[in-house]
């Protein structure tokens, strides 16, 4: 074993242990608490296994489910940014990329290389396992969010375009899922969750 | 899409959202909040992809990993059970058992025995994944307790014995990181930590 290598991954290994502290805008069904980014992450490395059938390229799964685990581990430094914020995406991505330096230089050069990399496909939609990941990541608050009766919308007031800007990129990943997500947006606007605007 | 079977993959994924609150023992690095089930398999489940280099034996990595996003999720209804509490550990197997026959009982009947099948390989240490990520479930507590000065046992005033015995099987799925885990039980013993008892 090389120490000087393990140490490195045990000092990122701990550094992640902050992602539990990190709060989105989503809140767990049953409309409990605010759910943090390591909970995200697992919930949708559990269905990119099990919904894998549904991706519209065949994936490489460790790769795919890797990708979701840590797609937002910049935001230890970077604070989450709720998908509707408008001003806080414009910095968004500045603030994000010199967390991703700083956490991502952590690790040994190659892990961290590896680890930037699919955080960047992540980010670009580069590839199937990408593609299908983030169909995921739109795909999960989703599922909580109609389970809540979308209380997170109703106390943000969000317009329909918004939710269906933002999910229309699922059916990048999976045309199947990203139907069945406009299925539930309409839904949604139907029950007065959601103010129709188109 | 079959909807009936999609539907039943969604009920498990929803149902999944329980395991966030399932609070265990350990805490947060800096001794903040208790940890709770998700975050734990989430933090595994990345120790997997990192450490995997460190296994005894070759490993598919997406089925380690899923083995351990799902390993306690028959906590929801069974609820945790710690290490060192001793009569917890007689009525665990019953009460996991009835918990997994209903949980997995969600999913079409071909993924619900699939990860059924993942976790009693887990809990039988049956395969190489299996061993590597029981390894990560010992190895991940020990590093925050760790880092929080072993705040975990001290509260518990848990014995050198008593963390070794868990420990030992570590070195089953990776012998460098078992002798690791041995070095850190040392250390706090050193400090007072644990309580030396061999």
């Amino acid at each position: 074993m090389d120490k000087k290598r393990f140490k490195k991954q045990l000092s990122f290994i701990l550094e992640a242990d902050k992602e539990k502290n990190i709060l989105r805008q989503t809140h767990l069904s049953g409309h409990g608490r605010r759910e943090n980014d390591a909970e995200h992450a697992w919930h949708m490395a559990v269905m990119i296994y099990l919904l894998r059938e549904y991706a519209n390229e065949e994936i490489d799964l460790a790769k795919a489910m890797m990708m979701a685990l840590i797609h937002d581990i910049v935001e230890i430094d970077a604070g989450d940014t709720y998908a509707y914020d408008e001003q806080g995406l414009i910095t968004q991505k500045e603030r994000e990329e010199k967390a991703a330096e700083r956490i991502f230089g952590l690790l040994p050069e190659d892990q961290g290389n590896e680890l930037r990399q699919l955080f960047e496909e992540f980010e670009t939609y580069a590839t199937p396992e990408a593609r299908f990941a983030r169909a995921m990541d739109n795909f999960q608050p989703l599922l909580l969010n109609n389970s809540n009766d979308g209380e997170d919308w109703k106390q943000h007031s969000i317009r329909r375009s918004q939710v269906e800007g933002r999910h229309r990129n699922t059916a990048r990943g999976s045309r199947e899922i990203g139907g069945y997500s406009m299925e539930l947006i309409d839904e949604n606007v139907r029950k007065g969750n959601l103010i129709e605007d188109l």
